[in-house]
């Protein structure tokens, strides 16, 4: 048989880069994901119970997530779809729609990576030197794209973008996606604006303030014809009935994860005043702190957190940026009071 | 702001057909999906409780349930990736390799489905009338797709394909996806058979003999280079640490699956030869049937099952085919019990 696997395989794929995610390892404080290290709340740990028995069934309750998150975010079903997390929803972007995107840098990377796996190119534009957004410099650069990644907050830089600039980039045309992930840590969203921008997609996860990561679901809101569009791409079965279920559980305990934010929000302002003694930390807007360690390595950084087991995520050197930057999730109260008690010794 | 969004929609998106899957309904024994309805083993349940409070952590139990299925077939790590069900495995071969693809008619609906999806072409033989496989003219065809799709024993058929003649498509080059979606059932694989041929992927799943179908797992086996492309375009997080976790202990409890199986495919053929008496019956291979209820229309005979709570797989008419389908999964004792007692009366 004569077979060379050269010819069958997509010209793109072989480049692809790995994505790097944050280490967890057992007895060690993870402060690398920007998890809420709370965990669960009850009703979503009652959801799993009650459906440990039923693992054999295949997942059956999408419309019922697909209504509460929607409901949670004051619409009806039309307007969501749900996810495999939310990078299944950027997965199915860019099925949907066709490139060239176009982001910033640094920003998550999981937009570049999804893109690059359907063989789209991905532009960026390097933050301003402080790391707020050169909108201007964005919509000169976005007439060669078709789809815009705006995170707000931005991962890593933790830094926001204001929604009149945001209506500016909207005004372009484009299919504009607005990565809320961490829209429960800063408070302010852009979902109203969907009834009059219909190229708005808003990108929204469970992974972060209702402490779901574990169990993959995250939800995009847009206009109907929007939703129907992705709803065509979606697989039958792409959310686990565990996280349906768990989902729901979340949102009826609403309540309870406020409260739980309010404490990590108000640890975070204290986390953010001792770090600034000694580094430069940039102005917080969701459940994690970015810092420039320079002149310290932020390999070096990392590795003297690791001894003292405690994880962090190692951003390095920026390109185009000056400073060595790490980001750090803000933990629980006692990881929180660790981690301080580690770092007076630098 | 103008926005008109067919410019942004890539052209074959609006055409796609949507998966219509089997109903769940409290109250109704449910034997359209192909479930194991004996439900998960103890070292599944127990996997579930254990990781109940951890829901809040990214998965990150991929190389131990990477390592858990290659194990189970005899293979080491490198040799296996793991998915979100294989249905995410099915597009991650797509997003690898080059279209056109070709499959039978009727088969499992996923391989057009998720071609589709990404844009490719998908090619189709007809069944031979008895729904055995006409694999010369399989091979013909072949010479115009790149990736030929195999589901042996075939959904929702449950005919089966010889190695034989396996490796005679294996001969022709192509990449060649063997859907092993029923093999617990079956016990026969052409896994040994990657050792040589180094264009044949292996695809399996929990969702079935495992009784994971909520929480989405399923598996691909194939030769280390092949394995090495499909992880560049995996998401991180695709499988969730509960679904990790669950198929560690299902394959912990291996031996208990097995003697669940030895009972379904004991009550199979009692079901084989009940309703053979008053409807063609395919013989089985699986853990399903496959009837032709003509004179009876499809749709009459599953609203009269329903009418007594009861749900199977409409199929219906099969284009290039006389009869009338339906596809009937085995169910526990007891559900097979009342499934005979109401068809008596048919």
């Amino acid at each position: 048989m004569k077979f060379n696997i050269t010819d069958f395989v997509k010209p793109w794929v072989p480049g692809l880069e790995e994505y790097i995610p944050g280490k967890t390892l057992k007895g060690y404080i993870k402060l690398a994901s920007n998890e809420n290290n709370y965990g669960p709340t009850l009703r979503v740990v009652r959801a799993i119970e009650d459906n440990r028995l039923l693992t054999h069934i295949y997942p059956h309750m999408y419309e019922l997530i697909q209504k509460k998150v929607s409901g949670y975010c004051s619409l009806t079903h039309e307007y969501a779809i749900v996810g495999n997390g939310s990078d299944e929803i950027l997965d199915m972007i860019l099925k949907v729609f066709k490139g060239p995107a176009l982001g910033f840098y640094p920003s998550f990377a999981g937009y570049k990576l999804f893109t690059k796996i359907l063989g789209e190119n991905y532009l960026e534009i390097n933050l301003n030197k402080d790391f707020s957004f050169p909108v201007d410099e964005f919509i000169k650069k976005s007439k060669d794209a078709n789809i815009l990644f705006l995170c707000n907050p931005n991962n890593p830089t933790g830094t926001v973008m204001f929604e009149d600039d945001i209506i500016k980039i909207l005004n372009e045309g484009k299919i504009t996606i607005v990565d809320e992930t961490y829209y429960e840590f800063y408070g302010k969203t852009v979902i109203p604006l969907i009834s009059e921008y219909n190229n708005l997609i808003v990108l929204r996860t469970f992974s972060k303030a209702f402490a779901l990561a574990g169990l993959r679901l995250g939800y995009a809101i847009s206009n109907p014809e929007i939703i129907r569009l992705l709803h065509k791409v979606k697989p039958p079965f792409n959310v686990s009935s565990m996280a349906q279920m768990a989902g729901v559980g979340a949102l009826d305990d609403e309540y309870a994860t406020k409260m739980i934010i309010s404490k990590i929000l108000k640890d975070r302002e204290k986390m953010y005043r001792e770090i600034s003694r000694k580094f430069r930390v940039l102005k917080p807007n969701a459940n994690f702190l970015f810092v420039d360690v320079s002149p310290m390595k932020s390999s070096e950084f990392c590795e003297k957190l690791f001894k003292e087991k405690i994880i962090v995520r190692n951003i390095g050197k920026l390109e185009g940026f000056e400073g060595e930057y790490v980001r750090i999730s803000v933990g629980t109260e006692e990881e929180n009071r660790e981690l301080l008690r580690v770092l007076a010794s630098f």
